[in-house]
C-alpha cells in the first residue's frame, strides 16, 4: 500500500504555521506516515526553513500527480505576502483561506488523500473581506456537508462534539436523539477506519451526574438514551449516558476509545487540560479526511522559534490513519 | 494559638468511612493540624482500627469540652449497626445522618471549630425514611443558609460552583449578575481566611470561547462581566469572563488561585480528571467550616482495605486552614 499523500496547508504566514511546518517535517516520522505536499507560500517556507529546522528542500510543482517521495510545495496561485511575524495582515488572511480552498479542491479531485491544516486567524480573514468562521465551516460548505462534527483526538482521548460553536443554551437544544445518533455513528465509523475493530464508545450525559435518573434534567432519559439504544441495535458498542465528570478520566485510563460529548466545553475542558500541545482537531462527517492543529495562530510567539510542532505531528499522523 | 478542634463524622459504617478514618488518623499530619474528635460508632471504629491502621485508641466521651490532645470519639446517642462492608443498611444511613446533625450542633454551640464529613449514601438514607439530598443541603438547612456554594479544592485548584445539582438548563438560568457576585465574594472571603492576602480569582465564561464577544451567547456580556466589575469595584482581584476550556490549566499552572465555575460540570470535569483522589468538597457560605471527602461510600471496595485516605487527609487540612 502506498503511503497516503497529504496536503498540509501553511495557514497564516504571520502566525506559527510556517515554523511548526518546517519543524514537523524535519522529524523522520511524517515521512513514514505519508507523502506530504505543502500548500502555501514558497517564500514563507524558505523563511522558516532558514531559521528553525533542518527541513529538506521543497520542490515547487504545479501538478501534484507528479509528486513522488520527497517534499513538494504548491502555491495554488497565491504566493503569500512577506513574512512579518505576529502582524495581522489581510493579505496573509486571504492567502491562508485560498490555500485551504486549493487543498480541498485537490482532495475533491482525489489528487491528495487528505488535508492537514495549520492555523488561520478569523479576525485577519475578516479583514480581507472574507466571511468565514473557520476551517471547519469553510470545508463543510465547499463539500456540501451538513452533518459534520468537530472532534478532538489524542492518543488516548477521542472526543466527538455533538455541537461546537453554539451558545450553551443552543447546544442544549441540539441534544436530540437524531443528532446524537448521528454523532455516535460518525464517531464509530472513524474509529473503524482507524483500524479499531470494535470501538468502545461512551456517551456523556448533559446534566450533572447524568441527571441522576431525571432528578435534575430529563435529556438523558428522553433524548440521549434512545440514541444509545438505537446505535446498540445496529451493532455499535456504545454505553451511557455516563456522568460527565468522571467519564474523561475513564477514557484516559483506557476504559473507552471515544466519548460523545454533548457540547463544546464538555469535551474541550478535559482535553485541553491534559493534552494542551498534543490535541488534534478532526472534522468528521465530511467526504474527505481533514485534521488540524488544536491551536491558533499564536501571533504572540510567532517568529520566536518557540512554537511546538507536536500538535501538527499528531495531526499528520491521525490524517494518515484516517485515510 | 490552639489547634482547631475538628469533628470528623464517620459516615456510613458500611462504606469506606471507618477505614479511611483510621488510616488518615494513623498519619502524623492531622495531629499537627488539629485536635480531632470522631463522631461515629465506637464499634465501627474499633472494627476498622483492628484491621487497617496503626491508629491510636479513642476515648469515648460525652462532653467534648473535656477533650484535649488525644483521640476522642462521641457517639451522639447513636452507636451504629454492626459493620457489614458494602451492605446497604437503613440503620447505617440513619446513624450517618444523625452523626452529621450532632456534629453540626456541636459546631453551632462552638464546641468544635469545624466539621469534616465522611461519605453517606443517599439511597441508603432514603431507605431509613429520611428525606435528605446530601450533606450540603442538610447542613445548609440546619444553619438556615441560603447563599451557600459547593466548592472543590485541591492544593493548586480551587473551584467555586455558581450552582451545583441543577439541570444544565436551570444552571444557565442562574447565571445572573447578583448570584455570580455572591459567588466571587464567597470565594474571595474563603481564600483570605486561608491566608492568601490578595487572592487572584478568575471567573469562567458560560459559553464556548466565553461567547466570543457575543457571537454565541450573551451571558458573558450581560450577566458575568457586570459581576466582575462590581467585585473589582469593592477591591477583589478578579478577572474574566475567561474561555472555559483553557482556564483550568492556567489555574493548575499557578496563574490564578481560584476559578468561579458557572455550573457543576464546568468545575467537576477538570478537577476530577487531574485530582481524582485528592479533591476536597468544601461548603462555603454557611456559618461554619465544613469540608468533606470528594467521593462516595464506595460500597464496592468497602472493607477491602484498598480505599485511599488522601481525600480525607486533604479535607482535614483544608478545614483546619479555613478555621
Amino acid at each position: 500500500m502506498r503511503k497516503p499523500r497529504l496536503a498540509i496547508t501553511m495557514g497564516d504566514v504571520n502566525g506559527v504555521g510556517p515554523e511548526i511546518l518546517v519543524k514537523a517535517l524535519s522529524h523522520a516520522e511524517p515521512w513514514e506516515w505519508c507523502r506530504p505536499v505543502i500548500i502555501g507560500g514558497r517564500a514563507a517556507f524558505e523563511w522558516a526553513r532558514a531559521r528553525y529546522a533542518n527541513c529538506r528542500e521543497a520542490e515547487v510543482v504545479e501538478d501534484v500527480s507528479l509528486c513522488e517521495e520527497g517534499l513538494y510545495l504548491m502555491e495554488g496561485g497565491f504566493s503569500g505576502p512577506p513574512v512579518q511575524p505576529g502582524k495581522m495582515d489581510a493579505e496573509a488572511g486571504r492567502c491562508a483561506v485560498e490555500w485551504v480552498k486549493f487543498a480541498v479542491r485537490l482532495a475533491q479531485r482525489q489528487k491528495v488523500d487528505g488535508i492537514v491544516t495549520c492555523p488561520i486567524n478569523k479576525e485577519c480573514v475578516h479583514r480581507a473581506g472574507i466571511s468565514c468562521s473557520g476551517h471547519t465551516d469553510l470545508i463543510a460548505e465547499m463539500t456540501g456537508s451538513r452533518d459534520y462534527r468537530m472532534c478532538l483526538f489524542t492518543d488516548r482521548m477521542r472526543i466527538v462534539h455533538n455541537t461546537a460553536h453554539l451558545s450553551l443554551r443552543d447546544a442544549i437544544d441540539q441534544v436530540k436523539t437524531e443528532r446524537i445518533t448521528a454523532s455516535i455513528r460518525i464517531g464509530d465509523e472513524a474509529l473503524r477506519r482507524m483500524g479499531l475493530e470494535t470501538p468502545r464508545i461512551a456517551v456523556a450525559g448533559l446534566n450533572p451526574h447524568a441527571g441522576e435518573a431525571g432528578a435534575f434534567g430529563r435529556e438523558e432519559l428522553e433524548e440521549i438514551l434512545p440514541a444509545i439504544q438505537e446505535c446498540q441495535r445496529i451493532g455499535i458498542d456504545c454505553s451511557g449516558p455516563h456522568p460527565p465528570d468522571t467519564l474523561f478520566g475513564k477514557m484516559r485510563d483506557g476504559e473507552f476509545d471515544m466519548v460523545i460529548a454533548m457540547y463544546h466545553d464538555q469535551g474541550h475542558i478535559p482535553l485541553k487540560l491534559i493534552a494542551m500541545d498534543e490535541g488534534v482537531n478532526v472534522t468528521l462527517g465530511i467526504p474527505l479526511v481533514r485534521t488540524s492543529v488544536d491551536h491558533g495562530t499564536a501571533y504572540d510567539i510567532a517568529g520566536k522559534g518557540i512554537a511546538r510542532e507536536q500538535s501538527l505531528l499528531a495531526a499528520i499522523r491521525f490524517a494518515a490513519q484516517l485515510v
